[in-house]
């Protein structure tokens, strides 16, 4: 029985087909894999806790995995982004765009996905048209026009424990429930862009994105603060907003337990 | 005779295989040629101002073209910068990579090429290792520990008028003179960057990036700014520093006549 190894990575999710292996496209998930392949010589399977869409990012996914090479793990990070050409590790030519940001070592039974106790998302709205950010925010055209106070007071609404079928696209993985838990939901907005980070137990398939397209509503007048009770009532696709697009969603942080954190 | 029409082009320049068109690769003035026979039905010929490397972005490239469409060039702007996918305009799927800052009729007989007076070119060494923008900056592992002071007074060497053979990469166009002259060169230094501007009659082949790759040695105590007249007045590649990537590299303006600016 090798180590119980937690790695916590950093990645641009523009150029991936989503974090999750799948034959023929380029996801993290096979990535990470092929490269602790090239380390080791034998197969290592990893195991995220999200499963990211396309062109979403993440600041700190976390993943599982059995180590059972001889190479110390204080080692391993530093191979690693070698090997994805992270900027200063002296390699270019790679992607570049996945960076493993903490390896360490976990008691046995630890789990990424199943020892989670909840997650924040940050999502960015951009007010401007500056090209060179275009895959990592969303250039909402009305942006500059929103009314952050109306979205605050909706997203009130959202924080606490509800059915929140409203929120989710069908076709995700089976869930045994759609109950869960928003601990908070902050807006913030400076010159340049909107910031909305939401922390929850969990969350189903496209929430962040539905909840994001939803307060933009509320924030353009289409919606009021007043109906997201209603909403989340109807337990209805329909009645929540657009679904906001990936390049503006990053996985932020994921929670173990009650003191631990992943980043 | 159409109307001889000047555009500004921005480009994030990472998808591109530099500007001058070439079969079978994505390049700058290949995608804008593309829109312009999409949008008038026949072949439109653009003249760029600088042929930008692959990897190397522009804010302010310029190019001539004659117009011969019934299409009023107010509304030439807006439609290609919805074919090129541009945020706010209503599409998406391009790349969003091309942006026409602007459209503007000059008088018979002015040339993007032959009229240009100036240009400034910006560099940008990033002390992160943000991955989001490691297509947009040069990510240099030592560029916390640069010596700015030093690289200012060395920057003093290189401006005014002098042969530039020494920050030539051979195989470029063949120049009648080496000759150039460099108005300005500053260096200014914040918490996450250090951003070169250089501003010239005209540049050869890789000048500004082996300019920089120079200055960075310089930073570093490779180099000392005593020795950039030696390796001047050398005429010699060899006695320069290293080229500097493109990622870092900006066409930032060009200047026509006196007074005129394309930006």
């Amino acid at each position: 029985m090798g180590k119980n190894i937690l790695i916590t990575i950093e990645y641009d999710g523009t150029n991936f087909s989503g974090w999750q292996k799948q034959p023929n496209v380029r996801t993290v998930q096979g990535e990470i894999e092929y490269v602790l392949r090239y380390i080791t010589g034998e197969d290592v399977s990893i195991h995220g806790t999200s499963r990211t869409d396309a062109g979403v990012h993440a600041l700190g996914q976390c993943a599982s995995l059995e180590w059972n090479s001889s190479m110390p793990i204080e080692k391993l990070l530093e191979v690693m982004n070698r090997r994805f050409g992270v900027a200063g590790t002296g390699r270019s030519g790679a992607g570049g765009d996945i960076r493993i940001v903490s390896v360490e070592e976990k008691p046995e039974g630890f789990h990424a996905r199943y020892s989670c106790t909840g997650k924040t998302y940050r999502y960015i709205i951009d007010k401007t048209r500056d090209i060179f950010i275009r895959n990592s925010v969303f250039q909402y055209p009305g942006a500059d026009k929103l009314d952050i106070g109306r979205m605050q007071k909706a997203a009130k609404e959202i924080i606490g424990t509800h059915d929140f079928k409203c929120f989710e696209t069908s076709g995700g993985t089976p869930r045994e429930t759609t109950v869960r838990t928003i601990y908070s939901l902050t807006i913030e907005e400076d010159d340049t862009n909107i910031v909305i980070e939401v922390t929850g137990d969990g969350f189903l398939y496209n929430m962040v994105r539905i909840i994001v397209g939803t307060l933009i509503e509320v924030g353009e007048g289409k919606k009021s603060p007043d109906e997201i009770k209603q909403i989340i009532e109807s337990r209805n696709r329909g009645n929540a907003g657009f679904t906001a697009p990936p390049q503006g969603l990053y996985l932020k942080e994921i929670f173990f337990g009650e003191e631990e954190t992943c980043v």
